[in-house]
């Protein structure tokens, strides 16, 4: 997948200049988040359920408990849709009609699959890994009792677009002479310093993998 | 409101102990975020997008372009969800099964209605001041044009929950010995130092307005 073709539902008609189609920005946006928003229909209503997700490949993968009436609803192959957004900054223009948002967003479109259980353990293993790099091989592994109870989903990406907006605000030419404070006040996101659990054994050193990511 | 009833629909099943329905909670945690992400069924299809928003008493706002066509969906008077998700951290246990997210959600159901014309400045102007306190006064107020190209919809909180999940990790009794470090990498966002507009008139000083979003 290295350009996806836009379809009528993909395609971003507001603003299309801020559409992007190609996998490498798609991807880009993907792997940079932690939680998606799942759209699906549920007794006829519009549910939106905020979940943890990860990227393989063309895929979205969500879990979730076999209980859960998404992962349920879901796994029935029902129509639904993804959207990850990362939020860059606030736009400050000279007008309230140029105020808007820096941001970086993917909305996808399809069918989930659970995917089987002979695949699910690798799948667990590389989602922890994309979070934490270097976490399996320190924690337990499912047991049996855990990977019965948990439902690994997977949408592929091939109906889904990205939108971004970037840079300064672009105000009207004839408001450029108003003395307002004109920019962008850019929005951060990290990790700020590990929280040791109370309980944490002594000698338990911070590994090398979680002080990476707290200072990126 | 003080508090809001579950529904069956709006109840939290899955750990049930997360869930917070009273105003309080829905109010802060709304009042904490700058995007909500709406879902609609367009054509059949299950859409999930995000936008920006704001609170006013117990209505969540968003506005539009009068051509977007989520702006134009949800002011027929369609069924709709709206989530806003705020991630506090990567909670680190010692078992995969008990790696988890500290976060804050809501997710509301119901019918976006269109705003009368009447109403619509004053709606733009507590989004903006909601955003940037003292913004208003500033800048150029939308005129005739802007205005009629703007849809303002708002969505009652009558049925809504939030979710919250803060805190260590739980491992289970018998893991407590594994030496693997555990924990919650706190997830923090924020402002960053303002980056003036390239065409930002000599001698436009930062406002006091702007700098406090940037130091909190």
């Amino acid at each position: 997948m290295n350009q996806i073709a836009p379809s009528p539902r993909s395609r971003v008609v507001r603003v299309g200049d801020r559409g992007h189609y190609d996998a490498a920005t798609l991807h880009a946006i993907l792997d940079a988040g932690y939680v998606c928003h799942v759209a699906f229909v549920h007794d006829g209503q519009p549910m939106v359920i905020p979940t943890a997700y990860w990227r393989e490949a063309d895929h979205l993968y969500i879990h979730g408990s076999t209980k859960s009436r998404m992962a349920m609803a879901l796994a029935t192959g029902i129509p639904a849709s993804v959207a990850v957004t990362l939020l860059d900054g606030l736009v400050l223009a000279r007008s309230a009609f140029h105020h808007s948002m820096n941001y970086r967003s993917v909305v996808a479109m399809g069918v989930f699959e659970k995917i089987p259980d002979e695949h699910k353990m690798a799948a667990l293993e590389a989602f922890t890994e994309r979070v934490a790099p270097g976490r399996w091989a320190d924690i337990r592994a499912p047991n049996r009792q855990e990977m019965k109870g948990t439902m690994v989903l997977r949408m592929p990406l091939d109906e889904a677009s990205a939108k971004i907006r970037s840079g300064p605000p672009k105000d009207d030419a004839e408001d450029m002479a108003i003395p307002a404070w004109a920019g962008v006040l850019p929005f951060t996101q990290g990790f700020a310093m590990p929280v040791p659990d109370p309980q944490l054994g002594a000698g338990v050193a911070l590994p090398d993998y979680l002080r990476t990511l707290t200072s990126r």
